[in-house]
């Protein structure tokens, strides 16, 4: 399964050294034969971005790539030209050890921010990871090992698509964990397919998945130096090339890809540091799904309202004060707030409720809290999670 | 002290039953002799505002006013058209206890949101209450102590201002706690002042005041729907009226104005919930104030970095990497980070420092975190508070 699952990739995991723990803290995903492909990518939109970022930029901007290299265990962010000049090394060794041009290898770091990364531990651990590269669910998993932070499990997805009769496969894996928000969020995602299909179609269905995924999350409302989604497409399904962003192959395969884009983020909200809920905010009836989003994501990125939820409390005043509070118009009065379907707040007011259901329901891993605006068409769904006692531990400090 | 230091007013507070732990939970301040006086006013942005706020708004219109009644325990927010009638009747009932007209009281309520208001509790509260209004500091602080929610001590100030050889008080009390941000805080502040000055004046005045005072504090980033903060002037230092917004009459009083709200302010964060550290980020050298403040409160309202000021971490990889997410322009390779004047990050990467030096400051109560954008002249200052364990415990359930 996941990056592997596409026929043309292969993929590895292994501890070079970043990480003085020793746990893995490096990953390739890379085409089988070490050839270029059609290649996409989302990146940060923090200005403060990491030297990885402006790396895979530049190597990115041909629209092909034979592989990524990723670390953990430190970020490469707030580096400078020595951090840029690592994000090099990292690429060129990758090159060298799958038989590709450097401007062909994509790199992504992920960890503290601020740090001086050393190039030492790649110059060993790169080579020696190249030469156990396999296409097998192994490998695979031990690449989503790699990168993990303080994510607590591995993030894998895939989604098949038909085109021309022939199955197309897309696969992924991820890391997340904190500084998660919309615009991006600390996060890493390493997606492959065998579909056949041009750059600048790619990229187009690489921004749509993005879009209802990793940018339709919010876990504290920090965009991080380092969020990159890269996509690798191999071809290797066999099907005419996708050549446009209309049509059913396009549509087909741009559904796959969201579908994997779509299972990680979920993964990442679940993972979230310190989580306990994983909270689905739905906006109905607002005036354009741009107001829609703007209220999903107030309400979403709400700490009071995220305490609630940690506290299993359906205290529905925050959430509509986080409307009000949001830029979307409306009117309070005419507001519903439900509670995975039980209202709570009916035109604005409190509703008479069945309170031992929605304890209930405030009690389970995942709850869903619909608003409807009442005020026309425009919806949004926002996934968040909640803030707790964990959180605070795990980003309290840094060691 | 307090809010009865200027000449011309009265005040008290009471426990009347709005709290069923019995703690106080009504205050008064009025003119001494139930005359409306010039009055001016600041509220929620908040769509959702609370009924208080519609009928302060109201009776406000005509920049007059006699009195401020306030109420704790509950906030009377999306409680529609019977929260409405509960706010007038407060109004009435301190109306008829002073002698005033209906339309010249001004209404203020905090505490949950979205509980039904009950106007029982006020038909003997206010009554009594009114009939016991004094202008000594014990009826002050009785005023500035029956107003607050979760705040941990009362908050009052005092500032004065020499107009035309003559000395005017400018006095003032408040609630924050939590749900405090730009664009106003959950907090009130009712603000006296023996000064003659016009309604327009006073107003432009108190929105310059709280601009740099109530507005640039941020605790969780939510807006409320009670932010209140009004100013009675009495008018009783006898000095010629202040008519214009020009001139070194009105520059004194507005400096003693600003200086009552931003030492309320300073209170507020100091207190906010949960909160062990007061830090002050200082931005500098942006394109323009209006970029500096972005920054500076993008910084302020992250989660991360407020979980390491509490960690005591100066961990200024997550502030660069804020100020990069802010939407200010800058080269982050050129930024400069101090904590408390330390550099510890100079042209975007990390500066050798004194490692104790920054520890022993991260220890302390205050602090300040300064960024140099190197950009222009560009520079605002926000306060803030960390993210603590404290902050869940008090907001994860509403009992």
């Amino acid at each position: 399964v996941s990056v592997v699952a596409p026929q043309g990739f292969v993929a590895g995991g292994a501890a070079c050294g970043v990480k003085e723990s020793g746990v893995p803290d490096l990953a390739i995903v890379a085409t089988a034969d070490g050839t270029a492909v059609t290649a996409a990518g989302v990146f940060t939109t923090n200005l403060a971005c990491a030297a990885p970022v402006q790396i895979s930029r530049l190597h990115l901007a041909d629209g092909r790539a034979a592989a990524i290299v990723l670390n953990s265990g430190n970020a490469n962010a707030a580096t400078g030209a020595a951090g840029r000049a690592v994000a090099k090394t990292m690429a060129a060794l990758t090159a060298a050890g799958i038989g590709a041009a450097t401007e062909d290898v994509l790199v992504c770091s992920t960890g503290l921010i601020g740090i001086p990364l050393s190039a030492t531990p790649f110059e060993s651990g790169i080579p020696k990871l190249c030469a156990d590269l396999a296409a097998d669910a192994a490998h695979g998993a031990a690449a989503a090992q790699a990168i993990l932070t303080t994510d607590t499990v591995r993030k894998e997805a895939v989604a098949t698509a038909t085109i021309d009769g022939i199955t197309v496969t897309v696969g992924g894996l991820a890391k997340g964990a904190a500084m998660l928000s919309p615009a991006m969020a600390t996060m890493l995602a390493a997606v492959t397919t065998d579909a056949a299909i041009e750059a600048d179609a790619l990229q187009a269905a690489l921004v749509a998945a993005v879009d209802g995924s990793f940018n339709s999350m919010i876990v504290d409302g920090c965009t991080s130096t380092n969020d990159t989604v890269l996509v690798l497409a191999s071809g290797a399904a066999g099907h005419a090339p996708i050549t446009a962003t209309t049509g059913a192959a396009f549509h087909a395969f741009a559904d796959a890809l969201a579908t994997v884009c779509q299972s990680l983020a979920r993964q990442m909200a679940a993972d979230a540091e310190g989580a306990t809920k994983l909270a689905t905010i739905e906006i109905r009836g607002a005036r354009s799904d741009a107001e829609a989003r703007l209220a999903a994501r107030t309400v979403a990125n709400s700490n009071l309202v995220k305490c609630s939820l940690y506290g299993q409390d359906p205290y529905w005043g925050r959430v509509l004060s986080e409307l009000g509070a949001s830029g979307a118009m409306f009117d309070p009065e005419l507001t519903t707030i439900a509670y995975d379907g039980v209202v709570v707040c009916d035109k604005g007011i409190a509703a008479e409720h069945d309170v031992g259901a929605v304890a209930r329901t405030m009690a389970a891993r995942e709850i869903t809290v619909t608003c409807d605006l009442h005020n026309g068409v425009g919806r949004s769904d926002i996934i968040t999670s909640d803030l707790t006692h964990g959180y605070i531990d795990e980003n309290m400090g840094t060691s």
